[in-house]
């Protein structure tokens, strides 16, 4: 039974965004807090929020729940800086990609009698803005949920209903090194290669005629917020340098395959990856 | 105005069978042959072609067209044994991803008065067979066609009116040397990548759980036809070596950064690679 009824969320971007817009249609009452006033102006137009302002002081005093959509690196402040007006009971979450650089800051600073719940929504698009939200990007997607020392099983218990209330797939509970190891995996490496796909092309030849959806499927995050993903970058680097040499060895090995003429071991390869696209596909439909 | 009523399509795989259900749709009396009795079954239950069998000769005698979508290596031996079947003025095209290593070959085989005229469509789907043909894959894409000091304007304009009129989007004309340069880094290049991918994940991790529409999107072609795939990559193979080549030193550039904690390097990327995709978009709307 849903016991959490006002939310307020802060930075309106497109995963704040798309919280907000899922989150008012579900006839949750929602607050937004955002820098500039085009994405408040925006997200009141949408109906995505019954108010908006500046600063979350007089939101935090009345809200059940507390979603900090900010980069990771701004989350620590917001909370030393506004934590103060954050009512008892509160549930504080956020939706940053990476964890482990800032889980014992944040439950250092999480104030008395509210409980921060670490998130990690699988959800986003390429673009930055309120203009680019969208709640049909949740529909779906993996919820992950980080358990510190600190995390009761009710938090887990609101938070869950409200995710599912707003449509994501699976929700499943990891631990942050477990979270960090596999994302730098699964996120972060597919965005270098995606950079480095594009920027590896000779300028000279015009590639656009040439491409068919692999290429475009491939480059599609090529598109990338600059700030927020050297954030996620520097601040996952050893997981992510991991994730980087294991793919370097594996399309090493399938260049010396080509070198050699080795059908065989390039048939190796290709078998392996398609029964595991195929594992892939079954375990996790969207 | 069209002049090409009857079309044989030789291979009912996906391309071909995709071929197949868009030409009878627009009108066209298409013949099938196919090794499979399978593939002659489901093409005929789905209206694809209006005879099938396992051998040419008939349907050749009485083709305006033939397209043989057959694995690139298998196009020369099929015109060196078929060929004397085919009538006069008959216009012959393929599928294939590469073309330099049998350029030669096929101009040299061709039978007296025809024509054949090399195509790249630059539409596909991982699955093999005519039961995952669908002309959907067709509409909007890329259609390529490789000049020789053989091609007549006859031979491009007729095969454009028919690439036009079951969905092809932009038709470009371009010589072998190019097609395969370019193809190794638009088409085999992100087959290479999205193989090593999913090949670099850690067994014992429970990836499934932590993935995005990233990871989806760039693993989706690691689910591969062996056979072909490991033909396209040799049959290219030192374009394809040079592109792998030119990728790795952009991801090493990337991973350089990384260790360095070099986040104005990270950021130049970044915009580079998103000023690029943006540039593809408005260049390449599917």
């Amino acid at each position: 039974m849903r016991q959490d009824k006002v939310i307020t969320i802060v930075g309106l971007g497109v995963v704040g965004g798309s919280y907000a817009i899922a989150l008012s249609k579900k006839g949750y009452t929602v607050y937004g807090v955002n820098r500039s006033k085009e994405g408040l102006e925006l997200a009141l137009e949408a109906g995505a929020i019954k108010e908006g302002a500046h600063t979350p002081e007089k939101f935090f005093a009345k809200s059940d729940v507390i979603i900090i959509a900010l980069y990771p690196n701004q989350i620590v402040d917001y909370l030393k800086k506004y934590g103060k007006y954050i009512k008892k009971g509160c549930l504080i979450s956020d939706v940053a990609g990476i964890k482990s650089m800032f889980v014992d800051e944040i439950n250092k600073n999480v104030p008395e009698g509210s409980e921060f719940l670490f998130c990690h929504p699988m959800a986003g698009r390429e673009k930055k803005g309120f203009k680019y939200a969208d709640d049909k990007v949740l529909q779906g997607a993996n919820f992950l949920i980080i358990k510190t020392d600190n995390t009761t099983l009710d938090a887990i218990e609101r938070m869950s209903i409200i995710a599912k209330e707003i449509g994501f797939g699976n929700i499943r509970i990891t631990d942050a090194k477990t979270h960090d190891k596999v994302i730098a995996y699964t996120s972060q490496l597919p965005h270098a290669i995606a950079v480095s796909l594009i920027n590896s092309d000779d300028e000279n030849s015009e590639t656009a005629s040439f491409i068919g959806d692999s290429y475009r499927d491939l480059t599609r995050i090529a598109n990338i917020n600059e700030d927020l993903w050297s954030e996620l970058f520097l601040g996952n680097k050893e997981n992510l340098l991991a994730s980087i040499t294991a793919f370097q060895n594996q399309l090493a090995e399938l260049k010396k395959a080509i070198e050699e003429d080795d059908d065989k071991t390039l048939k190796t390869l290709f078998i392996k990856s398609t029964a595991r696209r195929i594992g892939l596909e079954k375990k996790n439909q969207k």
